[in-house]
């Protein structure tokens, strides 16, 4: 059975990772006949946000790994205690906490620093020519570790975003949230979801799209 | 379009909402062209629990509503602020919340109360003729507050909690996670989700049924 890693950035759109994103990609993953390992850096989150306000709450801290425990049901696996490489492909989902607690692109755009366990991880990924899943906003962690090797990537059709990732060196190539983009360059395969208005009957297109990409590049 | 109503507990398997069940059945309703209109009632969890160590944890509180939101996305409505019969149809959703938040079947069984602005709706959903969906755990609700009707239930194979629904005047029946259960009193359809040790893949053929089922009802 193939492996298919599934690292997550909290429990939540606003400050963790998107949870229809998260759960599409598992129940893609099982109808596809592999095995979700779902994984999440120890960290605390970049901040928490009351979800029915918007709004950031103060003084009051989460952890990355103990939320996005709520979407894997527990069966969750600290990145810091895995070697990434005996899977056989990785998924980054998207939400806020990639752009937030993986990496600072919300706040430092295309000069964002990526968490160094993540780096590491898609590198030697990319590297050992295993195929890597984006969707979302997380093709601004991709384009900053990878943009050297000039791959394409998506995350739909907002402007700056595109600038941004060409500013990180990749190409980026729009799309629609029930499709999926696979780069000529390397095995990266990315779809918009959430980055667009759209619904999750839509973003489930895209999600099967780029699970079943992923799963013939392996 | 026909709206339909999702009842939340909050956000995660042990303390709130079963994530993997909401997020199903918001896609099953909108693969079938309806609208999801997300509720929860704006009251304090009975708990929070760490989902990485299955542990409650001391001296935190977190609120029903606003966790759901997370799942909601935002887009959710407080219980108390909607006329539920302006809905087409209700589905109560899974995970321990359903029986710690919207009840307090966990520690008292049988014997146990529902929060009253839910045993009202469900009421007068069931007195217009108009349909209830229920999954996982949640059909012990439908049981305390319409047990009298001899209503049709199940929560999959349990014998425990086949024998609770019973004691509370409604009639169980085994059923498999793919799998819904139409009730021959009443408009009332229920599945057993991950009150089976079941896969993903198979909880979301019973809830794409289970929606299914309600639609052709109203």
């Amino acid at each position: 059975m193939k492996n298919i890693g599934v690292l997550l950035s909290g429990c939540g759109v606003f400050d963790g990772s998107e949870i229809h994103e998260a759960v599409l990609t598992l129940l893609a993953i099982d109808n596809a006949g592999a095995e979700a390992i779902c994984l999440a850096p120890c960290i605390p989150q970049h901040h928490v946000v009351n979800h029915l306000t918007g709004e950031a709450v103060p003084n009051e801290t989460r952890n990355v790994l103990v939320e996005a425990a709520r979407i894997a049901r527990g069966a969750i696996t600290d990145l810091s205690k895995i070697d990434t490489l005996t899977l056989d492909a990785l998924i980054l989902v998207g939400g806020y906490g990639a752009a937030k607690n993986l990496c600072n692109y919300e706040s430092k755009g295309p000069e964002c620093e990526v968490l160094p366990e993540i780096a590491s991880a898609l590198r030697s990924f990319y590297n050992a020519g295993k195929p890597l899943g984006f969707m979302c906003i997380s093709p601004v962690i991709a384009a900053q570790v990878l943009g050297d090797h000039h791959i394409e990537l998506t995350t739909g059709s907002d402007k700056e975003t595109a600038r941004n990732i060409e500013a990180m060196g990749a190409k980026h190539i729009e799309c629609s949230a029930s499709n999926a983009i696979v780069s000529k360059q390397g095995k990266v395969v990315s779809t918009p979801a959430y980055m667009l208005e759209t619904s999750i009957a839509e973003v489930a297109k895209g999600v099967n799209k780029l699970v079943t990409e992923i799963i013939a590049l392996i």
